[in-house]
């Protein structure tokens, strides 16, 4: 445990988050000296050879990893954040005095479902809010005349993550941001799937669009041209100057992630992150879990102490531990353990460790 | 000269562009650890102390650089590029039924007024496309019920640079992404001005926009809140999580400006850097310039040569003498030489000597 104590901060940020050790020395070189060119990757042209080929490796790795190789699907990396998504989905989807289905499981769902109120009626098919969004809803039904379905898969915010997603006869919009290659689904049920870079796949300022392109174009309306995804498309997604470093980053993780096996074989090492550190939750007396068991969160492990007189020897005990980025979001309290693809085992064993030393220091 | 030509590569990029050799000094450090925090600038929060001060240091820096202080001014660093600032700025100053007016002096300022016409009535008060953009119009009228002015104060592309901007009484908005922060004007006089961070202000991934706050909110629509500057600034450029590796990379530039005596003393060095170009284009008869003298912009010199024979030559010349990104735009052809801030006058003086031994190997 010792070495444990003296590497490298433990940083369960909840993005900007932790990447992988070999992103942080391969994007700083490449800042000193880009492929041997004798340039930065700053101050590269976005047209130049070289970074025409990180653009196009990344999409194209983007597509591989999801699994959605010629099954008519386009990667996109775009400035902006995903929040800008919150208004491009509608404008791009929505028909004028058309509708579209929204699930209300979080924050960032709420905010998506805001911006979709200046195109046109949001339905809102199940929320939790009356639950502080402990849980993800269930059970709801989606209208069958509505222009798209719009879901958030991961609350980063309340802990909770959709193991599930419905069957359904309209187009299924996902915001994927906090958990994109972290698990295996069948993503060729999403028609759009969008993620800002900054959790499980690179820096801030890129955003991940992935677009079934069958379904643009059908909405009837005139789009500008900076929030139209088949313009994007076409441009190859370099329709203006892209965000270079981001994208070159990201590029980096996804090759990471590939080297690691996969998405398949990240998820497994996830699950296991996620069993030992939940385990510990249900098992210690001090602690308890924020939200609901069946729809926890793999990603962020929101956890309370039983008694708020532990809070000031726990927060000193990890602080001493060389944990950062563990206190809870201000609208759920406590405490919130990020522990994306990057995340090693051996960190989350040092939270744990953190957690069973307070358990005997207070008996 | 042959320590400089064996020197680093001499970048005439015309964006993303050279940066200060210190920016990619301190940015690569940034990324293997920020401000000794044992973690990566790419991996701290955007909301941590550390960043916020970043984010506090380099809005200030801008409005005071631009000598905005006290005169009611807030500056964002937002995500998405310049191109969204197209649509941005008619959607935050373009009344419905109302009307802008738009000069057109090169690409980019068509491509704004594209966008604009998404949102209402757009005036073309001058136009020098039929002569392929070689001078920046002049003599024009702006409608005094016009809703704004917007203009571009410098053409890359055709490296045309506006000298003097009209007087009016309509808000005037000014695209400076090609020649912010390397002269000085009474910036007090535009009501927002933008810049895509590309060329003197970092790399890509960030947008500045100087805004004169009581523009805002006076054009009676509602605005999806990503495209609204007034939520921006309420937010202090943290609506969303901003693009944090750009906007630190963007600081350190400013910085850098400073440090060489702000942008009065930037501005003479890019004088004495453009009259030793254009004298040597004037006076070698093997060349000639592209756009009108008198129009003729100090960060991207675009000429010609007179016989195109000499081409081949010449183009091998400047790629033994390590230059690169001299190749004009398709749309102008020939050369374009942007020497951005950053450009060391040693550097013009290689592609001169180049020039000169073309002359002298042609003779």
């Amino acid at each position: 445990m010792d070495t444990i104590y003296t590497m490298k901060k433990h940083n369960y940020s909840a993005g900007p988050s932790i990447l992988p050790q070999e992103v942080f020395e391969k994007s700083a070189q490449a800042i000193l000296d880009f492929n041997n060119s004798g340039l930065s990757i700053l101050e590269i042209s976005h047209r130049s050879k070289d970074f025409v080929a990180v653009m196009d490796e990344a999409r194209a790795l983007a597509i591989e990893l999801l699994g959605l190789e010629g099954k008519g699907y386009q990667a996109l990396f775009l400035g902006g954040g995903a929040s800008l998504e919150f208004l491009m989905v509608p404008y791009n989807l929505m028909k004028e005095n058309g509708k579209a289905a929204y699930l209300d499981s979080g924050t960032w769902a709420t905010a998506a479902i805001k911006e979709a109120k200046f195109f046109g009626e949001t339905v809102i098919v199940g929320s939790s809010k009356e639950d502080n969004y402990t849980y993800v809803p269930k059970g709801y039904e989606i209208p069958s005349d509505a222009d798209y379905f719009h879901c958030t898969s991961n609350n980063t915010i309340f802990g909770t993550q959709m193991k599930e997603f419905p069957a359904t006869n309209v187009p299924v919009v996902c915001d994927m941001s906090s958990d994109i290659f972290s698990r295996v689904l069948d993503f060729s049920k999403f028609d759009i799937i969008y993620a800002g870079a900054q959790k499980n796949m690179g820096p801030a300022g890129t955003t991940l669009v992935v677009i079934k392109e069958e379904i643009l174009g059908k909405n009837g309306r005139a789009i500008p041209s900076m929030l139209d995804y088949a313009k994007h498309i076409k441009a190859e997604s370099m329709y203006n100057t892209p965000p270079v470093f981001p994208v070159y980053a990201a590029l980096l993780t996804l090759k990471w992630i590939k080297e690691k096996g996969g998405v398949a074989a990240v998820e497994k090492l996830n699950n296991a992150k996620a069993a030992l550190l939940y385990g510990e939750i249900d098992r210690n007396p001090l602690f308890k879990g924020a939200a609901v068991v069946e729809d926890r969160s793999n990603m962020n492990v929101t956890f309370l102490l039983n008694n708020a007189e532990h809070t000031e020897t726990f927060d000193k005990m990890w602080k001493e531990a060389g944990i950062s980025g563990l206190p809870g979001h201000r609208s759920v309290g406590g405490y919130r353990a990020s522990i994306y693809n990057a995340m090693p085992i051996e960190s989350v064993q040092v939270l744990v460790d953190v957690m069973q030393a307070l358990e005997k220091s207070v008996q």
